[in-house]
């Protein structure tokens, strides 16, 4: 097919930086888990972005992860810009602070990293931001004895080649369990 | 919570490489796009592993995505070290190779990716490498009208929290068009 950045699946992520004095948020769905000890994300955002400035400006940004019932909110922060447009207003955001003073939150989403950033790489069309996880917040109804529920979590997933967002399934398997299966084979 | 490498979804990636001659793969959760133009991927592995040291070889790897069917597979190759044990065999993959002759490929993971090493960034724990996406391959049978069926790929998702597999559900909405409905409150 040539070369197309086609991986299953991808997430939905808003980005958030504070723009010349205020909060900014951005939809990402090229990012992931880049370190695990000190715990690090990476997200790819165009230089020309609104929300690239607020970054470059405070060298730091977070990560919320939006709920299925956010899903129009989170669609729409991909559609405009804020150079333009208050998405928080639009978005009726709550916006809080954390333990960076300069990193906007959006409290309507079920999990919000804080982050420093440690790299910025310039790949071409994007950066690739790299930022250290400072701090990381979870809505307490989303617990369920003290950890993540992703039943009440409700994350969603993007998909760019039908341009679709999807709930996520039913579980299928345990993982570092079902392919304990295979050992007899070995 | 302190921080952590909470996201959701994280995806569930088959990376290979040629280790001293021979096909390996491992299982990567983190990772994600990282470029547009050119089209490049991000996977963040530790510098010990045996398929790090295949991609420290041939500055190449593959990226398969596997779909549900081979879950019991997928789990296996994140569970063992290529060190000590023939996972190719084991999981009874069909290796092919494409245009990158040192890069092994799984015929029967849908979607496979080529790349070339364009970054080795030591965060910490893991090493972030990024490569250029220089071939794309999908199985034919996962197409409809010419374009990426997810309902035949039938990827799935890794969470970190729950240590589990979970299938794709239905499609929550259109991506850039249900945010258009906000437009009316700018």
């Amino acid at each position: 097919m040539g070369p197309q950045t086609l991986i299953y699946p991808m997430p939905t992520l808003l980005v958030g930086a504070e723009v010349d004095g205020k909060p900014n948020f951005m939809t990402a769905a090229w990012g992931g888990i880049a370190n695990g000890r000190p715990p690090m994300i990476s997200v790819a955002i165009q230089p020309h972005r609104y929300t690239n400035k607020g970054i470059r400006q405070s060298r730091a940004f977070s990560v919320n992860v939006p709920s299925s019932d956010m899903v129009r909110e989170t669609d729409y922060c991909g559609i405009v810009s804020g150079s333009k447009i208050n998405k928080v207003e639009v978005c009726r955001f709550n916006v809080f602070y954390g333990k960076l003073k300069n990193v906007p939150l959006i409290e309507q989403c079920p999990i919000n990293l804080e982050c420093e950033v440690v790299h910025i790489l310039g790949l071409g069309s994007h950066e690739l931001i790299i930022g250290r996880i400072e701090e990381t917040h979870i809505t307490e109804s989303c617990l369920t004895d003290g950890k993540p529920d992703v039943t009440k979590i409700k994350p969603f997933i993007y998909t760019m080649s039908s341009s679709q967002y999807y709930a996520f399934g039913e579980v299928i398997a345990k993982a570092f369990s079902i392919g304990l299966e295979l050992k007899d084979r070995e």
